[in-house]
């Protein structure tokens, strides 16, 4: 079947994360047909798919995520977002790119390649989550941790996030940073402007600590990473008085790292900082995801000549933007590239994928397992 | 009278600031019967009353307030805020000692001393204001701008303000630091945290900033004043998420200066400071009471000895708290001081002053009024 009408049919399905909403039911119709076994596996309140096929050979996975974000006042789409329409060269819909249509070019992709290969030299399987846009904790996290245990390890994963820029295949994610985020809260003691000597402001301890933290050089990156960033997001301390000094600060920030840091690492040095500005203080981390990278081997190789064959351009490949599942499958020691269509729509109004793009997607990902397949 | 009957009449009245509720009119009685000629003058919302009484000699001015601050909720109080109750050693309610018990111990010594010295060698003055709890902007200062068109000027004055700390004279304000209060705005470009290069976060740049006034000495102070202090009381940056950066971060701070320093000079440093750190910013100046000081004189040496021979104890002069409505009065090269009843209870439930203070309050406003008409 044609890719856009397996995206129109997942479209149609109201998959406001984490609600699977039947998409993962009618993926697995489709692989079934094409001699998958499909597993349904659900953690919590979140549907998970994995469907394998095949029992020699690497095992080569298409991840991705059924659920959507919400489309804000549907009155403000051109067109219904579950209803799909296709005009101008476009398919329209939430989730058209972000991204039912990457699921759709994969099953369209599976199926041809099958037709002509019935009996490859690879196993196939799909990880298919509805948790990706949410907190992604009982998503693909727990399927990895359920293969883990079965020793199922994934030898090449395709995830089908929109990784391009302009054009399919324009920028492909072979990598991303980790991200370590923390809120901390300095107390000092309260007391009346005119009198600080008998309070302690927890304010200047606490812009002096980021002031350090933000000058700081952490790395200088490397030719696959960007240097190792420290941004805060919110600073809030106050009465909302203007002659009293407050009791507490407090303030969130984010690494986005490279490779060369760890997040014990960058917790030790932020608590030294602190430690010497700001004694009095409290911490909350929390680990969002390690960095990952494949820098090089049979699938970045595959890759390349499948977008310059089926795209007739040369692929950029990029660790920048923010997290996403392959962190929870590339440490395994999987080769992962993300490759899917143009972002420009996502989590927008009006979003909405190329119908070409659809198509190019698909070719661009069989030919990925022929490549892989000899 | 005894003071301790013009006060309960005074307290009686629901003065709560800006409302005088005919307290002025009150004083105004018992200072015509004692030959003063009496004006109200009204500003906004305000009730002033300047009362003088002489036409040789220096001016001496007793100043001060009739508006209370409000009382919270009235079940809180032992005796009900506004029935004056005399007990236990103490007169209570609102405004006994901020700052009426000071008003009726004025009056009270006034009365006796015009007793004694009929013709005295002062002329007297009141300057009485309803708008000292509040905004204060239409008391005081348009007072002493119309005193001024008049050309007349104030050679000694005593401030009732509560001025005493355990015992009454045991401290007599004879300056108050300057305050100059600021909010900035810096303003820079919202961006996604995983993208810095996009964005220009405006939280550490004015944290930045911040810190570097934080860090730096001002002045070192003299023998009269502390060192000029720099606070921040509200620093506020972020949408609340934790991804994004945001594009304004904003900071409230205040000084409190001695003479040394001028808002003029001190805003200079810190625009300077910000031009380095956080170029685009808008600042929002509020300059609220320049500094002022009496470093000796006759009205010093008066209410030294005055204190020694009414309480027995030797005053400290100092120049630390708030700001008070002298920084009205000072500039114009009047000698002053503030001295009234203890503070403890001041703005809380339960307001009270001791019935052996204004007893001795009272005496020693006489003392100082005979030691300066000789």
């Amino acid at each position: 079947m044609r890719p856009n009408e397996i995206a129109k049919a997942l479209i149609r399905r109201r998959s406001v994360t984490p609600d699977d909403a039947g998409c993962q039911a009618l993926m697995a119709e489709h692989l079934t047909a094409l001699g998958f076994d499909c597993e349904h596996l659900r953690f919590g309140e979140v549907d998970n798919l994995w469907a394998v096929r095949g029992d020699s050979g690497p095992l080569f996975c298409f991840a991705g995520h059924t659920d959507v974000v919400p489309t804000g006042p549907e009155q403000n789409w051109t067109h219904p977002p579950f209803d799909p329409v296709e005009a101008d060269g476009w398919l329209w819909g939430r989730g058209a790119a972000d991204m039912k249509g990457g699921l759709a070019a994969m099953i369209s992709a599976v199926e041809t390649f099958l037709a002509e290969h019935p009996e490859p030299g690879l196993r196939l399987a799909f990880l298919i989550t509805s948790d990706e846009e949410g907190p992604a904790q009982d998503g693909t996290r727990k399927v990895m941790e359920t293969l883990g245990e079965r020793g199922v390890t994934i030898d090449y994963c395709v995830v089908g996030e929109p990784s391009s820029r302009d054009r399919v295949g324009d920028v492909v994610r072979h990598g991303r940073r980790g991200s370590l985020s923390g809120q901390v809260t300095v107390t000092g003691v309260q007391g009346h402007v005119a009198y600080p000597q008998n309070a302690d402001n927890p304010i200047p301890r606490l812009a002096a600590a980021l002031t350090e933290l933000s000058q700081r050089q952490w790395d200088e990156g490397d030719e696959d990473f960007p240097p190792t960033s420290f941004q805060i997001s919110n600073f809030n301390a106050g009465t909302g008085a203007n002659n009293v000094i407050p009791a507490t600060a407090e303030a969130w920030f984010n690494f986005r790292y490279s490779p060369r840091q760890t997040p014990e690492g960058l917790q030790a040095v932020v608590e030294e900082v602190f430690g010497r500005h700001a004694p009095r203080h409290e911490f909350f981390w929390r680990d969002s995801g390690r960095p990952f990278i494949t820098r090089g081997g049979r699938l970045l190789e595959a890759v390349r000549n499948a977008v310059r064959e089926t795209a007739g351009i040369e692929p950029e490949f990029s660790t920048s933007g923010g997290t996403s599942d392959g962190r929870f499958i590339a440490p395994t020691g999987t080769e992962l590239v993300e490759l899917g269509p143009t972002n420009a729509s996502i989590h927008a109004v009006d979003e909405r994928i190329g119908l070409d793009e659809l198509e190019l997607l698909s070719r661009c990902y069989e030919d990925i397992l022929k490549a892989l397949q000899d």
